[in-house]
């Protein structure tokens, strides 16, 4: 994946670790990086930003689930509302989010990101539904 | 729709009323929202602060379309730029305004706007031309 | 303060006696506000949006501080960094979020809000000698 | 002003009477630009677009208030909520649309471009009383 | 295409044959504009901007690239990666671009741009392996 | 600086002789991080993303400004527009990449930079002066 001389293994493997708790039932279908971008996805945001322990994991997910409202980045959203999900976060408290962050970044995020919420409940109940 | 206690049944009506005529023709076609912002888009949103008596309706609709190009929000343009339609606003208006916002906001804003009124009044057109 | 009418005096009461406790220290100090603006911040966002039970205070002003580290938006920091203390967030935990948001909204936007954390804390360690 | 070969008189000329109409009282204060984007202003920007019939200046005017609010854009916003009040829109058409804005972009925003149009609308009537 | 008074025919020359070379391959599918902002995107921005000397081509191409990638602006990438690999700027220097600028402006807005830069060469491979 | 066991010296070298040369002139003047981001800066950013091979430092340093300009973080242009001048690329190159920019991004942030380019190379010039 990278460069052997920059790279670290310990926090690829803690980084690799979280991605897949995260983004458990997107296994491969996200799509290509370029492998310098990659690396640093995997270790240094997931396998060393994201494990500092000042902030409970769940404190993170909620925090970049409302910056990505803030800015407006689907894509991203559907990835990060199944990370919320996969750690046990409920679709009020990612409503109750969206609805607040209508105010501070204004209503047009909000009412995009209430859309791609329903998306990934769906998915997920589906997949859940699937399974058992 | 909410939380008795909290709404204002007056404001609802007027707000229900409003954004019936700017989405008329989008009946059942918009999204599912989170019931607390769904309460504030209509009470508080369409039902107060649109009602102010300081800008006039076309005014509000023409400043809200400006923003939402300006800040990239395509999918709400859909909402809007009918909405301006069906206040009377015409396409040259809407046209003079995205080339005016491509200086403020930069280019790529305005050329995915113009995109977007394309297909609003193609749609529109569309509808008229199947209901006459 | 508000057209009669339109004021609802119970949620304006919850929103006033919020920002008190949010922005304790800054009394007097605010910038003014347009009559309608001032309504609508002390009875509907603070009044109703902030009051919503499915959040936790504590996580709304983190989920308000992160979205203004986002998107860049230090004169506001300035009253929410202060509300974060005043709740009882400690310096490490906004640290942290800063840290982690400069991977989401960028590198810029995280280094003005650890100046402005540092200006806030120094203000409210000063005021809180003073007081001693 | 610029290179003699690309320029356009007749724009310029009508450029720089909109620019003088628009923020009079600013004379001699406004920062250096770099030649090529002094000379876009001046003849592009406000000699061609500005000059289009399609929309009233007041309506011109209003949307470049609007965007700049929803943008953050306070510097700017000086120049323009000044020539918003030269061009005769008063101070609550304004507000209304900070409000309005508010809600499209975010309290944030609104709440800097409120303490900016009170500081702009508290020079020119210093200015006036000066004048008197 | 535009307003004979206002147009100037070399300038739109020049506009007209730099965004052939920039987007040879998209002939015909580009979306319809306004007329006025049609005019100032071949005349002005291309006509007149783009031509300046004080950068090189390959210079305003990596500069636009990074600022859709900073903006998030996923459509106006699709043309202007193509026109980056028409200038001869390969695949890894638009790679390391969006890694960089992943710290200047965010995660979410390189991951979507890689994958947009997927796509773009995707189809140009596909168009070269078809021609030959 | 930072946590023994997640630091790597190697990368913390290189990115501390980067930044000494981007910033020269600035010793002692740039405001206190949070320590985790410090450390994020000194080793991650400039010592391993700027590091990267496929982009050459000055077109790092131009990508990174054209980005700055179009986020208008103006503060951040200080630090970035002083390391593009550390660098060798002179002001007529930053004046048109921020006339470009500005139809890209919009007028408000290329009217706000090139203030910010004014005072840069006001200092610049102060200090060679005085130096010599």
């Amino acid at each position: 994946m990278a460069d052997a001389g920059k790279s670290d293994p310990e926090k690829l493997e803690k980084g690799l670790g979280l991605a897949m708790q995260l983004f458990a039932g997107l296994e491969g279908t996200t799509p290509p990086m370029p492998a310098e971008l990659e690396r640093h996805t995997f270790e240094h945001l997931f396998g060393d930003v994201w494990q500092g322990p000042e902030l409970e994991l769940r404190e993170r997910s909620l925090i970049t689930c409302a910056v990505l409202v803030a800015l407006g980045r689907e894509s991203e959203q559907h990835l990060h509302f199944r990370g919320a999900r996969n750690l046990g976060i409920d679709r009020e408290t990612l409503e109750a989010m969206i609805t607040h962050v209508a105010h501070y970044a204004g209503w047009p995020v909000a009412v995009s990101a209430a859309r791609v919420l329903d998306q990934v409940w769906a998915e997920m109940d589906a997949a859940a539904d699937a399974a058992s």
